[in-house]
This record gives structure tokens, C-alpha cells and sequence, in this order.
């Protein structure tokens, strides 16, 4: 079982990683001085916190989490939440999670991120990675890609980034968590891929031992070095590219797949909204403008 | 059971209806003279036929029905459709559908309208009635109104239409569907109400007699008429009135909470893209712009 020193190693890496990527992100509107209309300043990240209340035990503190948002000249709305909760699952879905069927307490610990950039040249992105502990513990994540216009260069880097970060903990990883993410981000009822895909992969614990934990936890900590070292650079590629406003509606029209991906499927934004989670925090994916002409 | 010479009625219901409305529709359109952009011309329903093929048995022909989309100066968009489908429900719907169980067999007809506005001031409406025969029949439907500003006179006419249509057929009818109504358009992860209400009624079958259906049927027609008659009303009390970038900027926010009811948790759209139904017209309801900022 996960420790409490395990624990505080989790939140000093979701809370740094978290930080990273803000800056990250902060630096690239700092650099798209060149963006018309040049009078607009800097986006910067502002922070929120949140407390939960454990539905189940009202009284007591259920955990919370730490929400920032940026709107600014690069990105329309990018949201970075990272999330400590623990409490009890009400009990139809304890069935359904593993090693929760007998004691239905959890603790979970999380990064969520998704960036709507405002040039539709410049692809969205969906970042999460988590470490679960029931009567078992767990790693589980990915990120994938959603571009409007796609660009094979893009998609290249974007998965040869995931590729070597799951090449350098196990040869399966990659082929596994690649498929894993094809199957998860598609839209049965249009027939048609979320975006250009990317990894996936959950319910990751290699054994019980330490050493287990901390070969798993070392593969999540190379997923969010993957991601924040390619995103920035696929950004920079596109930032400053002329659009029109036929490209704009196309990317508002990319955009609506998005919220019926997320609205009719997506099991992170069911679940969190059915045990009632921070329905701003959850919902923060959700892009700024969209059109369903 | 619902006889030959009945489905034709319905069919020539529901098609007039569907005619009605779109000419009143246009004809606002054409009365918006007034309007800025003064350019704009008005706007005209455009018709589109869809065929639908009954999964259980594609080599027949399973119905379809007739979208009309208007994108205007007075309704930013609104679609009209009338559909009628036949069939086989799938084995794990036919349970949950009344009369299906034994028999899985079917024959839909309905109306089905949602209405987006420019003009933030002008509320979206949505209405729906339908007749569904399996081993059973029974009629269904409802309107419900969704201001973005309410106006105490527009809720009271709103609610005043239908309780008329009806008290005409039976007392216990309003209280009923009207309470229906409300806890249907509802989101529970906001607690909100989607809108002001309405009415919504479902499994409506009087008896098995032929005066039962002509009952039920003449109730579902004057729920029509009631929409005919009070929707221009509230759209020509408001459709005129200045409005800024922020009473929009509302309007799209309030907009976003129509697409989360539609896609967490309304019945039609469901069951509509899990049985295959035609996505373009299903989802015809979303609104042409939406922001969650």
C-alpha cells in the first residue's frame, strides 16, 4: 500500500509538475509578442483553490485541489488542476473500482490539464496522470492530441515524445497504451477519432513491493516530462501563423466533437459529476467558444 | 392498437405542423426589417430528406423523416424535424420500452423542434410530440422554454398556453406534466433548472377504444397549437430590443448549459445515437455558438 511517504512525494511531484507547465505556458504568451492584436498583455495563470466534501461523511475534510486557469493571447482558456481527494466511493460505484468492492475508502491524487490554444493552427492537448490507492494502489494517465488542422510533423513528434518516454520502462508500454488511447478517445456515434490520439493507460501497479511503486511512479513522472517537454515546441511551430476566420470556425466546429466526447463518454467527467466533485474544476475542459452550425 | 387509416392522420398532422411552424418562423423572419444588420436577408427553412435503415434488418427500408434547418436575422438557427421510423428496437431497449419486451417491433412518428435566437433577449424553445406503437400506443411531448433573461409576462404567457391546452382536455393534465416537466429539465451537477419549464408528458394512452386514440390525439394536436400560437408572441415582444456583447456573451453561457442537459443526460439524444439514428438530425438541437469561459 502507498505510504504517507510515498504521499507526500506524489503531491510535491503533481504540485511541481503543475507549476512547470504553468510557467511553461506563461512563457510562451511572454514570447507571442509578434500576435495581432499586439496590445493584448501576457495571459497569466490564476490559481483557485477548492475544498471537497466527502458526501459520505459530511463532517469531515474530503480533500480539494487547486485549479489554474489562463486566458490570454496564445492560449483561449488553459486550465491546470491538480487534486488530492479521499473519502468513501458511494457504494454502486465501489463495485465498479478496483479493490474497493469490500472497503469502499480511497485516497487519489491527480493532474488534469486541457489547452484550448486561440490559432486554430496550434492543436489542443489533454494531459492527466493520477495514482489511486483503494485496498490496492494504481498509476494511470496519458495525454492525446486534438488538432483542427492536422499536421504530420506534429503528430510524428507528439507520439515519438510518448514513445521513448514508455520505450524507456518497457517495450510493451508503448504499443499497449498507444491502442489504449485510440480505443478511449473515439466517437462511436460519428465514427470518428477524438483527435490524433496519443498514450493511455490505467490500473499500472507492477507489485507490492517499493520498488514497484517507485518503477511506476518514475514512468508517470517521464509521461508529464514528455508532455511538457513536446507540447511547448508543437505550440511555438504554429503560434504565429496568420488565420482566417473560416479556419476559426473550423477549429469552433472541431471543438463542439470535443464536448460530446467529454459530455456523452468520458468517464473522469461522469464520474466526477455524478460523486459530486468541483463541477467547475471538472468541467474546465470545456472549450471557450464552440460551434455546432 | 394504432390502425392504418390513424398513422395516416398523424402523418398529416405532424407534416402540417411541421409547415405551420416554419412559415411562421419565416414570416418573423420577414417582419425583422428592422434589425441591424439591416443587410441580413431574411432567413428560409431549408428541407433535407433522411432515409434511415432498421439495424435488425438492413435490407428494409426502417423510415426517416424531414430536417429543416433556417439560419437567419431572427433565429440564429432552428431546426424542424419530423421523423417516422419502424422496426426493431435492439434487444437491450426493447426491455425498457413499454409493450416491447415480448415483441420488439415498432412505428414512431413525432415532431421534434429546437429553436436558437440571436438575439439574447428572445428565449430558445424547444418542443416535441410523438406517437409510439409497439404492442402498445401511446402519444408523448412537451414544450419547455429557455430565457436567458426571464421576463415575468413571458414565463405566465408560456405556462398560461399550455395550461389552456391543457385544462381543455382534463384537470389533473397541467399540474401533472407541468411538475413533469420540471423535473426533467434538470441539471442536478449544477442544480439548476435548464429553463423556465413547460410542460412534458409521456406513455399518454387513454384506453384502447378508437375514441381513446382520437382523445389523446386531438391533446397532442392542441399542444401544438399552443406552441404555434404563444412562441411567435414572445419572440416578436423581444426580437427588436438593442443588445450588447455581454447580454450575448450570456446568452452563450446560458447556451452551454443546454448542450450539457442534451448530452449528460436527455433521453431522445441518447437513445437516439445509441440505436443509430440519424446524427445530423439528433443533434441539430446544439446551439450555433456556445462559450464556457
Amino acid at each position: 500500500m502507498t505510504t504517507s511517504d510515498q504521499k507526500v512525494q506524489l503531491s510535491v511531484w503533481f504540485s511541481s509538475l503543475q507549476s512547470r507547465i504553468c510557467e511553461a505556458l506563461e512563457n510562451l504568451e511572454d514570447e507571442a509578442e509578434h500576435l495581432a492584436p499586439r496590445h493584448v498583455p501576457p495571459g497569466r495563470f490564476e490559481r483557485k483553490e477548492w475544498k471537497r466534501q466527502d458526501a459520505s461523511h459530511p463532517e469531515q475534510d474530503g480533500g480539494g485541489g487547486t485549479m489554474t486557469l489562463l486566458k490570454g493571447r496564445v492560449f483561449e482558456k488553459a486550465g491546470v488542476n491538480v487534486s488530492t481527494v479521499y473519502g468513501e466511493f458511494p457504494s454502486q460505484f465501489a463495485k465498479e473500482i478496483p479493490g474497493a468492492d469490500a472497503d469502499p475508502r480511497f485516497w487519489a491524487i491527480g493532474i488534469s490539464l486541457v489547452i484550448h490554444p486561440l490559432n486554430p493552427f496550434v492543436p489542443a492537448v489533454h494531459m492527466n496522470t493520477r495514482h489511486i490507492v483503494t485496498s490496492k494502489a494504481w498509476f494511470g494517465g496519458g495525454s492525446d492530441l486534438t488538432p483542427t488542422f492536422e499536421f504530420d510533423e506534429d503528430t510524428n513528434d507528439f507520439h515519438q515524445a510518448f514513445r521513448v518516454a514508455c520505450d524507456t520502462h518497457n517495450p510493451d508500454y508503448y504499443p499497449r497504451f498507444k491502442a489504449l488511447c485510440d480505443d478511449y478517445f473515439y466517437l462511436p456515434h460519428r465514427q470518428e477519432p477524438r483527435g490524433i490520439g496519443g498514450i493511455f493507460y490505467d490500473n499500472l501497479r507492477s507489485g507490492e513491493a517499493p520498488e514497484d511503486f517507485e518503477k511506476d511512479f518514475a514512468f508517470t513522472r517521464d509521461v508529464g516530462e514528455a508532455f511538457l517537454d513536446i507540447y511547448p515546441k508543437l505550440v511555438r511551430r504554429h503560434m504565429e501563423k496568420p488565420w482566417t476566420e473560416s479556419d476559426k470556425q473550423k477549429q469552433m466546429v472541431k471543438r463542439g466533437r470535443y464536448v460530446e466526447f467529454n459530455l456523452l463518454y468520458d468517464r473522469g467527467t461522469k464520474f466526477g459529476l455524478q460523486t459530486g466533485g468541483n463541477v467547475e474544476a471538472i468541467l474546465m475542459s470545456l472549450p471557450p467558444m464552440v460551434s455546432w452550425p
